[in-house]
């Protein structure tokens, strides 16, 4: 079966598939094990999520150790690929490259490097300025990073902001070939357009030079069968497992806050039993069998 | 106002107040947050839930500073007070002090720790082992704490498993009046029975000796104000942030894994504009008004 | 050539090969790098060196995860297996096995893990009580690392401090052919006499049941042969380099101060371009080259 | 005493003392006590040594909290103040206060900022491109820490490395006026020069404006007699711990390695006692007679 390749290969075969694949956000251990139970065959490890989830902003506010250290787990809980948003690569190339060596190491199968500058800002941002990285070296520093992988399968996606930025989608192609011919295995496109104007346009351009993944927060409206047909290789749902977890903190919290009382709550949360089901007690408790002697 | 008090000094003073206070469970720094912005005036740093968020067991299988780690995260994105779950301290007494320093210099108001041996078991966990620490060894773990602290409003919770254990009351009682003549803030008396009578049983023979803490975990119907009667100073509401992340993030999943779309779940999730202030982005925008030069 | 070989066939090698071989302590990446340029085939990484290095005692005061990420640098900066001293396994068998999933993950070659209880106290140190952990109990926690490791050439040896703790020798032996018989590549005994009788005594008594391994940091005296004649399969040298450090800095730091000037030591240090060879900073200058567009 | 004042008071008394001071390099905890013990009354947290000792490059491949990390231990095992090479702050202005409070946290008396841009590369790096961060940007930056620090004694000194990077001191001296009026408590002023010049130049251009701090590793024959007469106010010997590590390590080594035998370096390198003295262990023996029961 699939899971018996390795992660990079899965990976590998997601994004080189001729048909449209998607990945689901996940920011911990848990939510990682959730996204693989509920199907997904991929997991992003979303920038977003993760430093919202420490409580701090999606500006390099965490170390990359930091974040590592969250995929360590993520990648520990699960056995179906993840792809980690891993921003400008946290630094220049030498950074970018030393970040691939510590992702091989705890199994993350790919990661995505955006062409921005190092402390990034959010793309969806509002008035933010966006400044991007210069072209060639952006392009080196993905080449960095596919020479530095041992596992020939790891997946380096080159994330291009031109368009986000306002530059125009003559630089966004621009930018997407000299990535690819630096040895981007995917183009990801970013738009924060309401609608697939941006991704329709580019892929038209574009005309099928490599995978190209799109992350559709912005146009989640548009149907999964028209970027199917716009030749668009792979969806990433970008951070709706973090946002869900915030509205039911906030209703859960707020109706304990108010009644003083678990009773309200305690039919709509997953039970405890549950909560010990996803943290694979039952293989401890065989264990303990096993490796524990009998008093 | 309450918050200009150090965060030690609000949390002994809660403990102390004579009328019923409540803390909530929280696992991360966004976690917190909400708990804070809810209402609450403290907050509860629940082994369970930063276990089960990491993906990992209820059993030490994280190290004690990938745990103060997060709580770093939570005591800077907060204001309130967190008293930390610190199972059985990590360890021997010297362990134990240690975690009161670190505590101490993150900003943790203070820490609970239970009379069991290292690594623990959930102590909701059906049919597994609950070893118990030798009385004494743990009374003067927490006077070992208890002479490190150098905040002297740094709070020491002693948790009795003696009922856990089905060792009985009058151990439960013994206990808990070693470890408050050791320098016990509180006792926590621990209960998995789905009634307070191991509570309302405890109370009557501990007759008012220190504050009282209880987790109505398995006896959540029990009224606030029946424990209040009993003399009750703080209930813990121990883990329902991160379970009702648990259920929203299986149904948000489960929906766009279905959907293959996110426009079934958009108007149900926080928006990525909610997300931005959570995460104090309005701070960092005036801060690069006035800290980057203009271009 | 041997290097060819992953780092936990050479250790085995190293540990089943007929004639005596020898590894050399280590606490960090750049004495770990030291040791390989001298020509040792293998790094031992001390316990009590790295605890000495951060300034705390070899009494499990680091968490396993902060040993964890020293050897993490110490694997990276070199091609020659390293043996991690493990103490107890920072727990019970589920932290051991946790461990060794870990130390795969870094690059470590292999694990040593003592007969004591978590937190442990150094085997040398003069009248403090060292006790050891239930025969059968260790056994089992030897096992259940063997069948956690992947890699089917990770190394386990058993350390049997029955010796140190004044058991006697049919304990030791007792305890060394139980956990052989769990599955340890070899058996380290431990011996603080000054002589090298515990040693002798137990390998007329083994039999060459298996590899042993030994560290004579008390009966220094002993020739090698001596060790090689009673069939020991490896030496450790333990803490060298830690106590060498400790004797450089105080002479070179004492001189300073003393001298308020740099005249006196300067050609007695290694020069600060001797520090960037070590740093391998050749291969930045030549990936700058590479990987930054010429301006 | 001198130590019972916070170490950011002490700090800040060597600095603005009309006497010439002197802190030297530590890269460890144990480092750290040795400084101390020596009689320094300030410790250099040396970006260089710390890397070093990783064995990583001075080019920020260790994360900034895999430095706070090692700061921390530092700080714990001493009462003198420790001066954190920080680099350029690890990113921009927000980046670098971040890093501020979280050195207050872990007891760090102040940090040190260049104003290079990041990833940085090491200042004695011959032929290798320095390139300097915007004036303006760095003055902001350095603005952005002295508002953020809680403790108003806590240290940031700027680092001007116009003369490294061959600018001239016309813009060594703008730079430090400009990083003075933006709050720096002091100006490093670096050299890679083999005699003084630069430094007695910029002196007597600089005009007293405020305290001097240099780092004589290429100009060491010059007397701290000189740099007192110039009016500088505190000197660094920024890397002779690590240095001289180095080299004793290499020799121990070599010669274990040679005699495969430990005789020949046994009387050279300090005692195992002296380690335990080092670790503070009649501290826990102390206490275990205190905090253990008696069996
Ligand atoms: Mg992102
Ligand atoms: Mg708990
Ligand atoms: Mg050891
Ligand atoms: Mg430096």
């Amino acid at each position: 079966s699939l899971n018996n390749k390795r992660k990079t290969t899965q990976l590998k075969e997601m994004i080189n598939s001729p048909k449209l694949e998607f990945i689901m956000e996940a920011h911990s251990g848990l939510s990682a094990r959730i996204v693989e139970e509920s199907g997904f065959k991929g997991i992003w490890g979303s920038g977003l999520a993760i430093s919202a989830m420490m409580g701090v902003r999606d500006s390099n506010e965490a170390s990359w150790t930091q974040i590592t250290d969250v995929l360590d787990f993520m990648a520990d809980a699960t056995s179906v690929p993840i792809l980690l948003d891993a921003d400008t690569g946290f630094g220049n190339f030498n950074n970018a490259r030393r970040l691939v060596s510590k992702l091989e190491q705890i199994g993350v199968a790919g990661c995505c490097m955006e062409d921005k500058l190092f402390p990034k800002t959010n793309s969806l941002l509002d008035g933010r300025k966006q400044d991007l990285a210069n072209i060639e070296e952006f392009a080196l520093k993905i080449k960095a990073c596919k020479d530095r992988q041992k596992d020939p399968d790891f997946i380096v996606v080159a994330r291009v902001e031109a368009l986000i930025a306002g530059w125009g989608m003559d630089e966004a192609l621009r930018r997407a070939e000299a990535y690819r011919n630096a040895g981007a295995d995917a183009i990801l496109m970013h738009s924060k357009k309401s609608d697939p104007s941006d991704i329709e346009g580019f892929m038209k351009v574009w005309k099928n030079q490599g995978p190209v993944v799109v992350v559709p927060t912005k146009y989640y409206k548009t149907p999964a069968k028209d970027l199917a047909d716009m030749g668009v290789s792979m969806v990433i749902f970008a951070n709706h497992n973090m946002r869900t977890c915030i509205t039911a903190m906030q209703k859960t919290t707020a109706r304990i806050f108010k009644d003083k009382s678990l009773v309200g709550v305690e039919s709509e949360v997953a039970s405890v039993k549950e909560v010990f089901r996803l943290q694979r007690d039952d293989e401890l408790i065989d264990a303990e069998s096993k490796y524990l002697p009998v008093k």
